[in-house]
């Protein structure tokens, strides 16, 4: 319980082979796993967790603390809030997670955070359909194709739209059983498709737990860059989760879970009032936006 | 939402690149970080996390239930259940911090893990009192001596003990408000002890919750090989905080949080019923045990 070997301060050999011999056993202890892929992933959990420890030369105060931190995010999640997927997120583990799993795969649309907001059984909206149902914000017209990667138009392919409005809340943290800025619906027979949704405004992820005040220990914003959420499905193509993001929102460089990726960037076109709209809807005398999204899958198992 | 890339399938080197991309983002967010050691500890979390994340090709699938595990270790943990140092303990996590932070210092007595079953203020005894306070177990007589690495006595050290029941139970295990199996003392002018407990039984960390069921998927014993728990302070030396294992169980090299060090494993001697204890002690038609344990204190700060 002393104070620990400050960073920078060599180990000594005989001090680093005792550190190295409680990993041995650690992993040794596995070897017994009938299940060679659980097997595999224990082993190297616990090596890049003692890695972790020694590296920094953790403390037993600073390990307390993590232990603490654990239990207060254990404490504050439940049905409507989850904090260890939002820690997941702030460090980056889930962009790492989307990363391994959708590997680029010629110019097939790029993936990003699944996120903790999306609900099963959306409602179905037809083309040209408003999937905001009521929440607040400007509209904004989204049209777009479904493409495989040779350039095929994909018909009937599932779109899940899902967003904030325009103070930042999805409608599962409204308390009610609003269901409000999602739904679905499929690209037509040329694998097109067009909805109204709205412009998508930055919110700040949770932050008032344990992950919220680290973002603040850390001197981190909370803040998303502004962004809309699809998930597009088709028979023998990989199933895509991805947002696209506002050309200009200052957030870009700086999102709090690390989902922008420049090509998911988009020009959100501003339309002043009175400009007439694609699907001639009267918004009188309020403004909109325009956005193209041209989405192409890539093959299933790529 | 593909199939991951199969564990020894080379990694292309483009995707290894957008993979190392995510990692340099996450690192550079802590840029920004004011307390130089909150930011050395963020990087090197968040390095190794992703490395593993990579290393293993974690699915989304794997993910998930990473996050589900951490959720239901979260709700079973409460005021007398602390599920997180659990499972630190089983991945070794914990005695990984002991080890770095109880440097080997000469001839000093070595660490292990301080475990979840500490309790402060426990009651005061005497030289050759008895810690059981009336919980089950065969008598130990436990006596020894506490010197610095000099060999000099170090008198009025502080020796906190305490230990589970013939049961396997700790007092803070029985739902009541009693306080058995616990007790400090102090050293003698000459740097001896000498006292009364139980000898020490296995017993099973508690394997009712997610840890329990992890040990059990990977083959693994919830078993602790037989120990009695010792913190022993004194003014100038490091605080020690340790056990003492009985030579002999079958348990001690598969301890279920890698308590073991061989240093520690010490000869309870068993005494058949009628042996006449040392402080002269009726116990009728009971055997009991004795054991030596020699503790060496290493200097503070060291």
């Amino acid at each position: 319980m002393s104070e620990s070997t400050s960073p920078g301060t060599p180990v000594p050999a005989t001090q680093q082979e005792r550190e190295a011999e409680v990993t041995r056993q650690v992993l040794a202890s596995f070897d017994g796993c009938a299940d060679p892929r659980l097997r595999e992933i224990m082993r190297s959990l616990a090596h890049h967790l003692h890695a972790f420890v020694r590296d920094v030369r953790l403390t037993e105060e600073e390990w307390a603390r993590g232990i603490d931190f654990l239990t207060r995010a254990g404490h504050i999640t439940d049905e409507r809030r989850q904090e260890f997927i939002l820690l997941s997120d702030v460090l980056g583990a889930s962009m790492q997670t989307v990363a391994v799993n959708n590997e680029a795969y010629d110019d097939a649309t790029e993936a990003t955070v699944f996120g903790p907001f999306f609900v099963e059984n959306s409602p179905e909206i037809t083309q040209g359909g408003d999937l905001s149902f009521g929440a607040a914000g400007e509209p904004c017209w989204v049209e777009g194709s479904v493409t495989d990667v040779t350039g095929k138009p994909v018909a009937g392919a599932r779109i899940e739209v899902w967003e904030a409005d325009e103070d930042g809340f999805y409608d599962t943290q409204y308390g009610d059983d609003r269901t409000t800025a999602r739904a679905h619906l499929f690209s037509d027979a040329d694998g097109r498709y067009r909805f109204w949704a709205l412009t998508p405004t930055p919110y700040p992820i949770p932050h008032d737990g344990p992950v919220g005040a680290l973002l603040a220990a850390v001197g981190r914003s909370p803040m998303r860059a502004s962004h809309l959420h699809f998930m597009v499905s088709a028979p023998a193509q990989r199933t895509l989760v991805t947002h696209i993001f506002v050309r200009g929102d200052e957030l870009l460089d700086q999102d709090a879970v690390f989902g922008v990726k420049e090509s998911l960037v988009k020009d959100f076109l501003p339309q002043p009032a009175g400009i007439p709209t694609p699907d001639g809807r009267d918004l009188g005398d309020r403004s909109w936006s325009r956005v193209r999204f041209d989405i192409v899958l890539a093959p299933e198992d790529s």
